[in-house]
């Protein structure tokens, strides 16, 4: 086993750190030690949270953060920033209020950025998660921010996924489009304590109702004041309630089993992405071929399924490395 | 050639619309029509506009359309949005000021969802440049709305690339971070009516001077009052000027040789991600691997290697469609 997989698994923090950094430098022995932990993962739990900015998430983090701490667990938390070239100030203020957690040892905090990866859940946070969990972790929160896909992928690491909302944030029908409400296991209207925010939980329920698309577990909604801690410990319970009925009935093995599946298949697409731009550099056939597109000889989508049937593709690069 | 390659080139406007909404489905026959069409562009010209929420880029795109729409030039516009699950009435908010040129036959309005694609801009973007140029557009506008990748996925894309900023969205410093130094061919300063936008202006110049990144073309800035049409004309100018510049050095072309050939390596990306999906359903040998993986038997990054180098990957299935 390598030295760092073995340092990791025998608690050492900065192992732990070293291995994130080699994994966001894309180092080759990271992998290797990704391998050696596999077997030693399983035991963490990981509960993801996402939703609107303006929600409340980090607020909710900090105090279920504080709360976990209370029992002795170690907690760590990954917050997932998209990173815009015109913003950053909004969502590095948010991480100010998780300032009490950085002095404590049994917190980890790391923030990974989405730039230049797919839509989903950048791969680098799963690894992070098993590295995390091999190292001793008992939750896992892992926190979306911003737009889009990252969002909805969440679904690909988290053991139960909270879905924040903000009863000021518009109405409730329009936030539950386009895939929310298959991925909530739970549902926090936060901010309770402003107008709407009854409303709001009782819309949610309405809905959830209405849909109906998961017969086994009907997703709570928990009110919290995440300012005060209102209301965190009834959302600790139904994390807890959660992770109990996926036990019980098998599906949290499951769920963890069609994650990894996925993960595989991530990780095919990206290797032979690397490998398609490591092999522009140094394959006169495909060179040809870019030279042939950027003429105007062949347009590029038939150019590429052109070259997807030659030879010169199929034949040996793909092994190559 | 296809009939609706033909209709297009004739200059039907419902083969445009039928041709788009084809891409949009992934039918097939979308990608013959791409390919014969594809000798017949190149005449119109495309300029793409980024920038934060509130830069005014709808409002700008809004007047730069009046405006060349008075020399009775063709214009399209292709609004490209993320779609979150928690977002969509500000950004359709943002299209209700093009409202005005929805009846004009000399306008061709549509938008792209960005769900499921990946970081930059969605490959079919690029498709829809081609089928407007072809089908006589003069001008083609590209704005991206949101955060991330897309925003500068647009150099993928754009002869010219505005980048469009506010002087009370936040130091100019923060804003030219991450890469817009690089892509911005021109820089807009709109709501120059407000508190800071001459400050903005130079602090821009002065960031230009020091970076001097491109010797050849120093990217100017343009103030503007996008509200009112102020500054427009020169915006416009501006535009044409870069235009000029480029065609005169050739690199135009260049410029457009090299978007063409990230197509191609996207479109194999692509094609490759897509046969990879199929696989899933049909290969034994693909679905024993992912239940070792799912069983953790191995770990998500090693199987892929190790599928990668097998001969049940690279023999065949590539080829087969």
């Amino acid at each position: 086993m390598s030295e760092i997989a073995e340092k990791l698994l025998a608690g050492e923090q900065r192992a732990l750190s070293r291995l994130i950094t080699m994994l966001e430098r894309g180092d080759p022995a990271a992998a290797e030690a990704m391998k050696a932990i596999d077997q030693h993962t399983g035991r963490a739990y990981t509960v993801g949270i996402t939703g609107p900015p303006g929600a409340g998430k980090s607020t909710i983090v900090d105090q279920l953060t504080k709360l976990v701490r209370e029992t002795g667990s170690k907690v760590s938390i990954i917050a997932v920033d998209p990173t815009s070239p015109f913003s950053g100030g909004a969502i590095l203020g948010d991480r100010i209020r998780m300032q009490r957690h950085y002095l404590d040892p049994g917190v980890f905090i790391r923030s990974v950025a989405t730039r230049g990866q797919t839509g989903g859940l950048p791969r680098i946070v799963k690894s992070m998660v098993r590295a995390l969990d091999a190292a001793g972790s008992d939750l896992i929160i892992v926190e979306t921010v911003g737009v889009g896909q990252t969002e909805l992928g969440i679904i690909s690491v988290a053991d139960t996924v909270l879905v924040a909302l903000n009863p000021e944030s518009g109405d409730a029908i329009q936030t539950l489009k386009a895939g929310v409400m298959e991925i909530a296991d739970v549902f926090v209207v936060n901010k309770a304590d402003r107008d709407g925010a009854n409303q709001m939980a009782a819309a949610i329920t309405g809905m959830l109702h209405l849909a109906a698309s998961r017969p086994e577990w009907s997703p709570p909604v928990v009110l919290t004041t995440a300012n005060t801690g209102q209301g965190i410990e009834d959302l600790w319970v139904n994390i807890q309630s959660h992770r109990e009925f996926q036990i019980a009935n098998g599906s949290l093995d499951e769920r963890r089993g069609r994650q990894r599946k996925g993960e595989f298949l991530e990780a095919v697409e990206e290797v032979l992405a690397q490998r398609l731009r490591e092999k522009v550099k140094s394959d006169p056939d495909l060179s040809a071929t870019l030279e042939k597109v950027a003429a105007k000889t062949t347009d590029p989508y038939s150019a590429a399924l052109e070259y997807l049937g030659s030879g010169s593709f199929s034949s040996d690069w793909l092994n190559a490395r």
